[in-house]
């Protein structure tokens, strides 16, 4: 099998967005690692950090889910590259990980796979020791990582909440980032200690061997921004030889990119690391009102932006698996060409 | 490998005494069901059960870890029959099975493999199709199967409680009988639905076809007797050709059996099924007073009694695994001879 079929692939992102990457990455290769968010300070991940002071479970036991449930759907489509076909061990597994307790006692609303992540953390003491071992239990042939070893928070200024002087404001959490209903400016990321968020280094490895990188969608401050925050993760954003894609939301997000225009998305990463270059910028067709100033916006990052019909039909603001991962594979053909 | 070298054992029980005979019988066999109380009503297992309606999952937790431990320690003593050696990921597994979360949140105190085993019945439906699964996880080569597919209560018939008249009264729950400051007469089961509780098929089924089945040792009232209570297990210890023993423990338990003696032990099980026949009864030669006495009661259910030195060095109250393996392994021989 060549390096062209089966791609070194990374998703950065977190949440739906990261969900919905890799299952049309899953298209292209298995050869995936996702690098997950560890900011996520609400419902059952934001109650296992704060009670067990461990990375917020719940973006990881997504991305599992997504790489899972892949396996069993989403044989390669380049002849010859097929995958391992359908797996129930994998996919029963799968549907353990995403059942949430019901009922309104003390695990209600506790994800079983967040539980399991959590004791896997607690027992392993490294938690990509963790993951991978959860790797082998949902039988996928990709790697899920956490962005940072241990948990972020993120901070926003906002501007447009009730101020007496009109100044913006600092909020910190991603539940509250991702719901204001002010406009975000900008962010930052804080580690418990104060310090400089270090990267996984398995992350930042699984970046400069890659052959594509993707960035987005998502939850574009909270999901989607924070690698970029990372130094040692940004670094490698620079030095891979990857072919680097963003890939645009299809609605703005209600609360934190309210109003955001498809070039406003890419605007905000610019103004986060200025120095970012990416090959191309994927949006959906109906998405972009004003396709010349998106084109200009990612020319200005050295990207080429392909627009092309990927929204789900009937599934508002969910990519179509099977048209993103052809956007993307005209995306890193071109790029490499 | 023939028969008498893998003899398909049955051990009724639940918490530390399975766990002992488990680690016991893993040196005589690899062919073994555990069949679990689901009475219990205390700790994670009572949070669980109280909160989301599931049978209590620790006991039946208890026994994977301990079939999953025996499966890495206990190959087969007889020469031909190894086991399949040390297994890493099962011992893995079982030690997050075993792991308790700490802290004071809402989690604090629940084992992980609690937790897994609640969201494996949920989501399956079926408690024997999720115990398999977890079995096939822990990669043990035994089964461990509920008595009963509902959760149960104890109610015991306790004398000695200040009482006006000095009548003795009805207790309930498995943590009052258990911790009673009374003598415990005698217990009854309560399901829910206030029915005659109906056995786990399989478990029935596996008893019918044993070569060997163990009752006891453990909390006397609590999760040996209980077994008897269900009247498809009761019918099938009658008709099984299996060789059966009773295993004694070694110092008596305090609340519910303070004071007993080990002839005692024999009486309650025959008060509360008269009709029971056994082969053999085990018990420490140091925990036995008056063998003779013990003689006699084992005779009057036609079992020959077995002293030996089984009780672990350093351990009160555990067994050696070894020397009750020797025994169990005689009791049986001599049985069949």
């Amino acid at each position: 099998m060549t390096e062209a079929a089966r791609p070194r692939a990374v998703a950065l992102g977190g949440g739906h967005g990261l969900y919905s990457t890799l299952t049309a990455l899953r298209r292209l290769t298995d050869a995936i690692t996702a690098v997950v968010t560890v900011a996520d300070d609400g419902g059952s991940s934001g109650r296992i950090r704060r009670e067990l002071g461990l990375i917020p479970p719940g973006d990881l036991r997504q991305a599992f889910a997504a790489l899972a449930l892949a396996e069993r759907d989403g044989l390669l489509d380049e002849p010859g590259t097929a995958g391992h076909g359908p797996d129930e061990h994998g996919t029963r597994w799968a549907t353990v990980f995403q059942h949430r307790f019901g009922g309104s006692g003390a695990l209600a609303g506790h994800a079983v796979g967040n539980l399991l992540l959590a004791g896997l953390f607690e027992v392993l003491g490294d938690p990509v020791a963790a993951l991978d071992e959860a790797a082998r239990l949902l039988r996928i042939s990709g790697r899920v990582l956490p962005m940072c070893l241990e948990p972020l928070d993120i901070e926003a200024e906002v501007a447009g909440l009730a101020a007496a002087d009109g100044t913006p404001r600092w909020i910190r959490g991603q539940v509250a980032v991702a719901s204001t209903p002010g406009q975000v400016q900008r962010i930052s990321l804080r580690s418990a200690s104060g310090e400089v968020p270090r990267a996984c280094p398995e992350a930042v490895r699984a970046v400069l061997d890659a052959d594509i990188v993707l960035l987005g969608p998502g939850s574009w401050f909270t999901s989607v921004l924070p690698h970029l925050l990372v130094p040692e993760l940004r670094a490698a954003l620079g030095q891979t030889r990857a072919t680097k894609v963003v890939v645009l939301n299809l609605i703005p997000q209600p609360g934190e990119t309210a109003g955001f225009s498809p070039e406003r998305h890419l605007d905000v990463l610019c103004e986060h690391a200025p120095e970012l270059r990416v090959d191309a910028v994927i949006a959906d067709t109906d998405a972009v009102p004003t396709p010349e100033r998106l084109r200009r916006a990612a020319a200005s990052m050295g990207a080429h932006a392909r627009l092309a019909p990927i929204a789900a039909h009937g599934h508002v603001g969910r990519h179509d698996a099977d048209a993103l991962a052809a956007s993307l594979r005209e995306a890193v053909h071109v790029a490499r060409s």
